[in-house]
């Protein structure tokens, strides 16, 4: 079978979906629901050979026309023999959560483990030294690897090992120190698995160790949601249940042994194949997956169990992949500056630049580094939970049918907005609740203090049960047959949330003794669809050039990932970390006084130059 | 339920056996059999209240009068409401294997656990370090101790701990390198536990680690005893049973952990206080321990999985002392001269000695060491299980009833013995055995090839079923109503056993290129009960002056406590397992001839000018 354009090939059993195929020839193909039918991003053509016939299925996504020329859903069509196929521009998988960046300086690939292949002299009556010492000498002698420690499970599994294959065998060893697999035959790859838990989402990313190739991805929601939504909750029901703890680590144990299940399975791989596993997440995350009880971090002043990055077997922890695997978890920075952004920072390497960076990581909590490679600090505020959809009347996840990107006709009034997946919409998601209110202050149906201007005529602007509110979709532009607006009290969640987070960069800055920022990084999934100039407006940070306002998604991921690929990483990781100094911003003397002034659109008192020409200055000097 | 005369007591389930209950409470009674029913050393005297119906099996072993007086055995009789039990004398367990030697030269105390004493300062918002990183920076700060690690089960209890005792805390650190404990407020003391698995008996020492004090010293039957009686068989059972390694492993992980609760119950202790332990074994003993499939150790070359010593967390054995207490597993020379011998090695310290050292350590299998401080060999032989009482006609355990002392007047040819126990014979144990062989042999009754001289008149001396046997014990003189003999096939196998123990010597004397033994040293619980005169009648080992000839107990279970109690000796076992030359006696040329020659008594050939005086000249001569 060939993918065109890239024109990759190889032998695939008879039977098995493109989709599947494309995955162990290492094509990426877009697949939103992960194979389960129902997103239909991965249209591709079929230019010669055959394939199972056309179902019901694909034609929901596929017209009649598209059907003629070719498509199939890679998903649905099975392989019937030799096969060339097509993969259309819009098909072929983004890699949104590797991101360019990444790709950009790609990292050195040299990852805690090391494959050994070995052909040995079995014992004999003149020679009985014992297998692990044979191993361990022919070890030193060919790859200079002495006094090696082996990991009690793989002891136990290297005697009928080495005779299966005939004492010929791959050792793979971690961090040059532990034997933790032997595998008859030559073996020449290993696989990793970077984990990020986040409070709501845990992604997986299954590496080739040797190659340093990502060969598959996946993300799911943490099951703990049921628990509550945010950290202080899971806090509290771990503290107040009695097997509270032990059920939330339960919970997140196996939501990552079905992630282990599905990029391996992806991949044919057995998942006793991922030799090392890395995981990041926020201290909360951290402490319930490690079972460390999170009482402490629920209560001021918030210590946690440890701040430093932490090796576990597999099997302790009840992880499904090798038994004699390790996983390593990131260091933490303090209370709740967790893994997760050590993470972004050896993904962004704010400590290996000149220029003055903010990194801004948004979720229910929000995280902020600032600094350059002379300093860092780091700072954490409660935004609360409305940049996430709650708290807000028609706030949701940022899944199919949310309002995602918002613009409002400056004479008109008129909103366009986009709707994820091309559905109708039904609520509105946090770039879009950004969007909303940016769009409202810029075309001045907000005031600066964030209060709706009753005086302007517009059949959306209305009062309704002594609320104002502002119509973003008619009932008729959504499926749920009512209005889509955004409330007065929803732009004060806001201004709650973007206060906060912009008062904790002004006292930070101020404590570095800066008085402009040269770059502002918005991570975390939430951060990489929020349109940086809405985020501006709306002041959700000083301001900055927009030229130099990223998006970088999931950049704890890709920290992950890259302490799974190379362990230098993990030692720049542990010293980032220690070095990172950590500002409680709640005893900060003027903390209140700066969240009320960055409570205003974009701020009371501070100048925003480069809004100039995207506010009209009548707004902006308002 | 009261045991007396200690008045311990305790809350016990009804249901439970008295011999369970003893074990919860921490009394000790005798159970040679392991409490299955078939030794009867464990009779107990009710005083109050109500146990369940005597059984036959208790009939076996309870005379009419005793039943009257309220004897029962402990392993059957089960408790119904509140009781009172009193254990006579003659079944409170006897602690018979702590010896002397050690005592004499006792070791430096440099155990592998430190206890730390800390008073840390709490965090607050203006220092947030975490818990661990705060514990870790005192440790370093008042007792040099920087970066250490920390167990994964002790980070999981640290912040309770911490807080439990106000910021005061001791630190229980392993090696230097690793956290394992932490415990509230000052603790002074940790325990640890050494124990030698034996293939018929487990013993363990329970050692205060600060003092270098043995507390509590306990064995027990190996319960794989019920898989087989010697290595061989257990190797069959596990490789020929689909979860017989497992029913093996689990056996003696369960016995362990009776064990443990047997010593810690005695001395009021909680078996988490047990922060380390130290194990030996011969080289099945110690793979069914660790659960390595035994297969390869059955089949010529008889590799073993590893020679090195091992550390194992307690809890991946299943073994109940403190969750992250460390067992140390010393190494294994080769095949068959196992981690036992090893620690025979590091009490008795050949290799620090200038002399000339034989050391014999008798079992199923003979394990032979030779050499001093410039080189050490070892060697294994197989000397059949007569040594300890099997394949001989009468022949039985070294226990109550066993026949352990003989002496044969040379005119009247009478007989004189002791009886363990001083209670009627019953059969003869290994000492026994070996003493009515060389006295005959010493008297004349056997010739130098062994065979008994039928000419020689003597009630004592008749053919029974055309087999000439010799009586030790008069029917009225024992318990089982007929007379004990010593067999002229008993006296063969008495023959293979020592012409093997001989010949093995004998071809490590060649290797060394030395003509005479300075020293020889018996070593084995078995060992410790011969008399070395009778020994060296009989030719067990080559001629050597009586004076330098000592038996030492359980030497193998002493070097398990020295290495608990100093971890010098450690490296110092590592060192000499890595060092000691194993010689493979089967494959040297010559064995058979030297086999057959030593069959003799003493010998065929060699001389023995230490016998002058003990043996007529006649005799040694003939």
């Amino acid at each position: 079978m060939i993918f065109r354009p890239s024109d990759r090939r190889d032998e695939i059993k008879e039977g098995k979906t493109i989709l599947e195929a494309s995955q162990e020839v290492g094509v990426g193909i877009e697949s939103v629901c992960g194979g389960v039918r129902n997103c239909g991003k991965c249209k591709i053509k079929l230019v010669e050979g055959h394939l199972s016939p056309f179902t019901d299925e694909e034609a929901e996504f596929i017209t009649g026309v598209e059907r003629l020329e070719g498509y199939r859903l890679a998903c649905s069509a099975q392989i019937k023999g030799d096969v060339i196929i097509h993969i259309p521009e819009e098909s072929l998988a983004k890699k949104q959560i590797v991101r360019k960046d990444v790709r950009e300086r790609p990292t050195e690939v040299k990852p805690a483990i090391s494959l050994h292949y070995l052909e040995l002299s079995p014992p004999t009556l003149h020679d009985t030294l014992g297998d692990f010492d044979r191993l361990q000498e022919a070890l030193s002698e060919k790859y200079h690897l002495p006094s090696l420690e082996i990991d009690y499970q793989a002891l136990l599994r290297l005697q009928s090992v080495l005779r299966e294959g005939n004492w010929k065998a791959t050792v793979a060893v971690w961090m040059g120190r532990e034997i933790i697999d032997i595998m008859a035959e030559k073996v020449d790859k290993a696989y990793g698995l970077a984990v990020d838990i986040g409070t709501t989402t845990v992604a997986g990313y299954l590496c080739n160790l040797t190659s340093g190739e990502v060969i598959a991805t996946e993300s799911m929601m943490n099951p703990q949601v049921i628990y509550g939504e945010d950290v202080m909750s899971r806090i509290t029901y771990a503290v107040t249940h009695p097997d509270g703890l032990e059920e939330l680590h339960r919970s997140i144990i196996g939501a990552l042994n079905q992630l282990i299940r599905t990029v391996t399975g992806r991949c044919s791989l057995s998942s006793d194949r991922i030799l090392e596993l890395v995981v990041v997440g926020n201290t909360v995350m951290h402490h319930l997956f490690l079972q460390i009880y999170p009482k402490f971090l629920g209560v001021s002043p918030f210590p946690t169990a440890t701040h430093r990055s932490i090796d576990v077997k597999a099997r302790e922890l009840g992880l499904k992949a090798h038994p004699s695997a390790n996983v390593h978890i990131l260091p933490i920075e303090a209370g709740f500056v967790g893994a997760d952004n050590v993470g972004v920072l050896i993904a962004e390497e704010p400590h290996h630049q000149d220029e003055m960076v903010l990194i801004i990581d948004i979720g229910t909590n929000g995280e902020l580094v600032m600094g350059n490679r002379k300093k860092l600090i780091s700072s954490s505020c409660a935004t609360g939970p409305a940049l996430e959809g709650a708290h807000i009347k028609f706030g949701m996840r940022a899944a199919q049918g949310a309002i995602e990107r918002i613009e409002i006709h400056p004479e008109t009034l008129d909103v366009r907005f986009e709707v994820i997946g091309n559905s109708r919409a039904m609520g509105i998601c946090g770039s879009g609740i950004i969007d909303a209110a940016a769009e409202l202050y810029r075309n001045g149906i907000l005031d600066k203090s964030g209060r709706f201007r009753n005086e302007i005529k517009s059949p959306r602007l209305r009062v309704v049960d002594e609320t104002t509110e502002f119509v973003i979709a008619w009932k008729n532009e959504t499926s749920i047959g009512k209005d889509i607006t955004l409330t007065q009290k929803d732009v004060r969640n806001i201004q709650l949330a973007k206060g906060a987070l912009y008062a904790g960069a002004k006292l930070m800055m101020r404590r570095l003794g800066i008085e402009k920022l040269d770059k502002v990084i918005l991570a975390g999934a939430f951060g990489s669809t929020i349109d940086p100039e809405k985020a501006l407006v709306l002041g959700m940070f000083p301001d900055c050039d927009l030229k130099n306002v990223y998006a970088v998604g999931n950049a704890a991921g890709d920290g992950a990932r890259l302490a799974l690929l190379n362990r230098d990483k993990r030692a720049e990781a542990d010293e980032i970390a220690r070095k990172v100094e950590y500002m409680e911003l709640s005893i900060e003397a003027d903390f209140q006084k700066e969240f009320i002034e960055a409570m205003q659109i974009p701020h009371m008192e501070d100048s925003f130059p480069h809004l100039k020409g995207i506010v009209r200055d009548e707004i902006l000097n308002q």
